[in-house]
This record gives structure tokens, C-alpha cells and sequence, in this order.
């Protein structure tokens, strides 16, 4: 089952929860102008303008409601002035639903070695060509109001892990002051912005990251700087100390997050946002999510199984394709592999986020939790 | 416009002409149990059990109503009694309408340089994992009839370009002999064979192998050996001398061919059949083929161009994606730039042979013909 929003104001960007509170699962609402979401959501990552392998018909019909861009790739490769000239990233890649983008700053931290952090932003190299770059939070907003983003992302410091505590403190506090720099940025109308809380691995920092964002106040909050190494508990009892500190009525964005049973264990604490390159490249890589775990598409095994992937999946692979199929396609080095594998991977985590939304509707959240489990460990 | 035909006998193979005689253009059907073929036919090839990048829906909605698939490549990988066991290749890779397979000796020919060839088969091996294998033209036939082909392919020596003519005799003579062995093997109900003719760049062993063939007794005609590096000229004069011999009531099969032009030209000369890899393989290597002539996706000049690859072409990729957004994948290495790609190119080939069918239906073959030249060259 699934619960239908309509926002009463079309042209703006709004949030309702029907669901929950501060803490604890929610069931919400984000509205934009190119359409209604329902939270929890995961959003597939379109990296350069195209999640990798699928048409934007078919992420529509595997019940995609949003999508991430990436400042970073897209303003390196072929520019944001280009793509607002070619009436921004909706037309050019032909997507008409809502976009969030991130700010370039992950990617800043983890494609660029030879980075300079400064307090006016971060010089850098291209991955590309190696030309010397210079973000600063200004920018990075210009970038995505260029993009015609929906929902933009301040420009933070992704603290690494470990970082000791005064180190944390000093990233932190500079994401925090490039937070106030970036809501100044003028945008387009419809354009949200959401925070990004940081403090590292310490549960204090987390929620004065959390608390001081909520004072600049923000149309959401991104959850920064978890899923980069730390122990999963880790992330876990982060993820908890920021949620108690986040406003109940703006959606909260787990970033970069992350496997299916790291979205379960968020949903439970209060997250309503998700994004993550796992789907689609595991997908590329031959890992497939099934309901009873996950698979290995090479492993000679599956070399003469007429089965589909997941018996129980209702996907257009597994409606259509055998492992055997899949398994040579696989190995022969086939596109066709990459599609088929992306098709079912992102069709498991669209199926999840509907059976995580329809336990939360019908409040038995901690049985479909429980059954869960059972399945991927039986 | 499009002539629909319907077999009186679903069970088995026929080809009924529709319009035209030995030589000249020719409409036709081939009725197979699998459905209804018009000619002239390009078929795309689907090497290892998928038409690279497409899913066979997708060739469907082309307008696609047969394709090619590579004994050789099937043979090694994943084997042709692995496919029977699965069910036929059909199901395994999800198509449904006929397949044609190849004998595989073309790629024993061009894919593996230690072969020895003997009276017997010939020798061979693997360009996967150098194993030796032993290809005969009684293997060849058996390897078709399990993958569950509807046009099997008689094992020929496709006669390497230039040689010799006692060479050319000899080479001609052993693929009439082994031609004999095919028919002897045991297929399927409702399985043609075809014959292949060979002969070289000589008009009269060209001749003398069409004649042979027909005595022997084929579903239809294979001219194998060209478009192996010869001058079009050549082409056109080995393919006209060839047809001249070949009954009128049985179709005839350019392999490996071509062009668009190729294609026109020997339409023209009373072809019915043709297969070739340069719409998908061009595609992935950003060359599309449009209505004013082929296109080099990369250039910089598509930077920042709006639109679409070919103001003309109806195809899904034209009605959504610009020439920049194309030019932005190919660059960026994305698997929807190879996607995009073929559908383009595949429509492009799909809808050249609706209009040549068209235009012979009208008897206006001639100044089609004239028409796609003065657009090519315009």
C-alpha cells in the first residue's frame, strides 16, 4: 500500500509527516515543484547525469521518485553553465522528477589528494585532467542552482575516520560557518536547502552540530560523515545522538548510506532520506540483494540454474531471465549484464523502501523489521 | 506501408515472393514457426545470446523480426548442450521471434589464427582459453540444431580475400562437399538449412557455386566471402553473378553485409537477407548513422548542440536526448551512451529496410534509391 501526498502549495518545497516524531520511524511527504515524494526514500545515484546503466523510464517504472546528482562530477564534466543552457540537469538527461545534489565536497575529499582546505573553501585537482579547481561554499550553491537541483546541499568538510577530538571540533565548526555562507546564496524558487551535520564519531559534537545547524535552520538536514569506516554501531548510535537534536518536521538525509539492513536500522532511528551508489554498482559488479541475501552472479553454481535471481522478486529480470542467463552475460562481459543486474538491485531497494513505508503506515515496523532479518539470515 | 503475409503451413519453413523474380529487387516473406519475417531483412547480431546493449523487447519495439546469433561464440561459451538443457536459446535469451545462426565458420576463420584445415572439419583453437576444438560440418549442423535455430547455416571456408584461383577452386570445392555432409545431418522440425555460395572474386566459380548449391538443394542461399576487404565494385559484381544462378523462389542472404549503401545496392541486385555488427559495434564506438549521412558523437562541434541526432529519425532516442547529452555520455564512458546509441543506429537500419520494402511494394525501388543517395551526399 502506499499513502498519496498532495502538497497544497505546488510551487515550493514542503515536508508533512503523517508518521512519527523526532525520533523512531516516520512516514512523510517531501513536496517540490516537479512532484511528491514518499519518505523513507532511497534515491539512486546519477553520478554524470544518468544513473548508471537505466533509462529514466525505467527508473519511473521501478517507483523512483527522486534521483542524486553530483555537483562535483557535473561541474567538472560538461559544466553547469553548459547544462543551464541546455535548460538545466532535468531536460538534459531527461529526468522530470525531483533531484537532490549533493555539494562536490565528498567527492572533493575522496577523488582529490592533493587538496588545500582554507576558511574561504577547498583548492583542488581535477580526477579528470588534474586543472587546479577552487570550491567554496558560494560556488558549490551556485553550481546546483545552475543545475536546477531541488534540493541543494551546503558545501561541509567531510570529517574523516578516526579524527581525533580536536580536529573533529576545529571541521566541524568550519562546516558550520560555511553552512551560514551557503543559505545566503541566492536561489531559484522551489529550491530547497538542506545542512549538513557533522562532529565525527563523537556523540556530544554530533548533537552540537545537529543543534546549531536547527538554529541556522534549513528545509532538511543531511546526516554527514557516517558510512566512511567506522564499526556499523558507530553509525548507529551517530545517527541517534543527531536525530534527538533535528527539528521533527524537516526530513532527515542519511548520506551516502548505504546497505539494506543500514537503511532498516536508520529508518528505525528517524531517518527519512537515503542515497547510495551500492545498488547500481554491485549491480555492475555481479552482487545481487535478494530477499534471502545476497548472490553472486559468477559463481560457477549458478551455471546451469534456470532459476531466477530472487524466486520471490517480481523485477523484469527475474521475470524474464535465468541465473544461468544472467551468469553468462556476466561473464562474457555483456552491457546487457549491467542492465539486467542494475534492473533488479535498484527494483530490491525501491520494493524495500515500499515495505518499510506500508510497516510504518500500519504501525508493525518492528515485525517487518524482525521478518526481515529472518529472511537474509535463513 | 507494409505487406502482411501469413503462412498456410504455421509448422514449417517457406519464403513466398511477393514481388519481383531472379534478379532485381525483391519483396518477399519467410514464414517460420516462430512468426513471419519480411524481406528484405536486416538482421542485428547478437554474437553471445544478446544483441549487445539492447534487451529484446527493445528489438521488438525496432520493428526488429529476426537476428543472428554466432554458433562459434555460443559453442565455447556457455556451450550449446548447456542451451538445450535450459530449453533452446530462444528461451534462454528471451526472444521469441527467429533467430538465424551463422556455422561458425567464419569466426574459426577470422578469430583464430592456428587453425588446420582438412578434409575432415577443421581444427581450431579457443580465442577464450586456447583450448583445441574440432569443428566438422556435421558438428556444426548438431551445435545449430541444439541451440534450437530457425535458419541453420551450412559450414563453409569462407574464402579469404585475395586469392588465388586454384586456390579459390579448391576452397569452393571442399564447401560444396561439406555442404552435402550438412544436409545429411538430422534437424528439427521446421529448421531450414541454408546453403553458402562461395567462389571468390571469379564471376564464373561465383556462378558455378550458386548452380552447385541449387543442385544440391537448399531453404535458401548464403553468399558468403564478401565484404572481407574488396572494392565495392567487386562486391556488387560477385553478389549480381551470384544471384542470376540461385532459384527465384528461395532467399537469398548477404552475410556480414553492410553499409546502408551495401545494402541498397544489393537489394537492388535481388538480396533478400543481410546481417551485420556495424549498427550496434559503431553505436558503442559513438559513430550513428542518420538520414544526411554518419555522425561522429565525440566531436567537439556537438558540445552544446541541442538537437536531437537526426531532426528526422522517430526513434526513442531522438525524441528525448540532444546531440550534447549523447556527447557527454560518450565521453564520459556511460553504459547509457552505448544504449542510446544502438537504438538509434537499429532504427536507422530497421526503418531503411521498411522504406526499401515500401518502395519495392510501389515499384518505386529506383528513385528511393535515388532519393537516399542525394540525402546521403547532401
Amino acid at each position: 500500500m502506499e499513502t498519496v501526498c498532495s502538497s497544497s502549495d505546488t510551487r515550493g518545497f514542503g515536508f508533512k509527516l503523517i508518521k512519527g516524531s523526532v525520533t523512531g520511524p516516520r512516514l512523510g511527504c517531501i513536496f517540490t515543484p516537479r512532484g511528491t515524494v514518499h519518505t523513507p526514500v532511497f534515491m539512486p545515484v546519477g553520478t554524470q547525469a544518468t544513473v548508471k546503466a537505466l533509462t529514466p523510464e525505467e527508473l519511473e517504472q521501478l517507483g523512483c521518485e527522486m534521483i542524486l546528482a553530483n555537483t562535483y562530477h557535473l561541474f567538472l564534466r560538461p559544466g553547469h553553465k553548459l547544462i543551464e543552457r541546455l535548460g538545466g540537469l532535468h531536460r538534459f538527461m531527461n529526468w522530470h522528477r525531483p533531484i537532490l545534489t549533493d555539494s562536490g565536497g565528498y567527492q572533493v575529499f575522496s577523488l582529490s589528494p592533493l587538496r588545500k582546505l582554507t576558511e574561504e573553501g577547498v583548492r583542488f585537482r581535477s580526477h579528470l585532467d588534474g586543472r587546479e579547481v577552487f570550491l567554496t561554499p558560494e560556488l558549490a550553491i551556485e553550481i546546483q542552482v545552475s543545475l536546477g537541483s531541488d534540493v541543494i546541499m551546503v558545501l561541509d568538510e567531510c570529517t574523516p575516520y578516526p579524527a581525533d577530538r580536536s580536529y573533529t571540533i576545529e571541521s566541524m565548526e568550519l562546516t558550520h560557518r560555511w553552512a551560514e555562507r551557503c543559505k545566503k546564496v541566492e536561489r531559484k524558487e522551489g529550491q530547497a536547502l538542506f545542512g549538513i551535520v557533522q562532529g565525527g564519531m563523537y556523540r556530544d559534537l554530533r548533537k552540537e552540530s545537529a543543534t546549531r545547524l536547527s538554529e541556522i535552520g534549513f528545509d532538511g538536514y543531511g546526516i554527514g560523515g557516517l558510512s566512511v569506516g567506522e564499526p556499523k554501531e558507530l553509525m548507529v548510535e551517530m545517527t541517534e545522538a543527531t536525530v534527538e537534536c533535528l527539528p521533527a518536521d524537516r526530513p532527515r538525509y542519511l548520506m551516502g548510506v548505504g546497505m539494506p539492513e543500514d537503511v532498516v536500522e536508520a529508518v528505525e532511528r528517524g531517518v527519512d532520506m537515503f542515497d547510495c551508489v551500492l545498488p547500481t554498482r554491485c549491480a555492475r559488479n555481479g552482487l545481487l540483494f535478494t530477499s534471502r541475501g545476497k548472490l553472486v552472479i559468477k559463481n560457477s553454481q549458478y551455471k546451469e540454474d534456470p532459476e531466477p535471481l530472487d524466486p520471490e522478486c517480481e523485477c523484469y529480470t527475474c521475470r524474464n531471465y535465468s541465473r544461468a542467463y544472467l551468469r553468462h552475460l556476466y561473464t562474457s562481459g555483456e552491457i546487457l549484464a549491467a542492465r539486467l543486474n542494475t534492473v533488479h538491485n535498484v527494483h530490491y531497494y525501491m520494493k524495500l523502501m515500499r515495505d518499510i513505508r506500508a510497516s510504518i503506515m500500519e504501525e508493525r515496523f518492528g515485525s517487518f523489521k524482525k521478518a526481515f532479518y529472518d529472511k537474509i539470515n535463513s
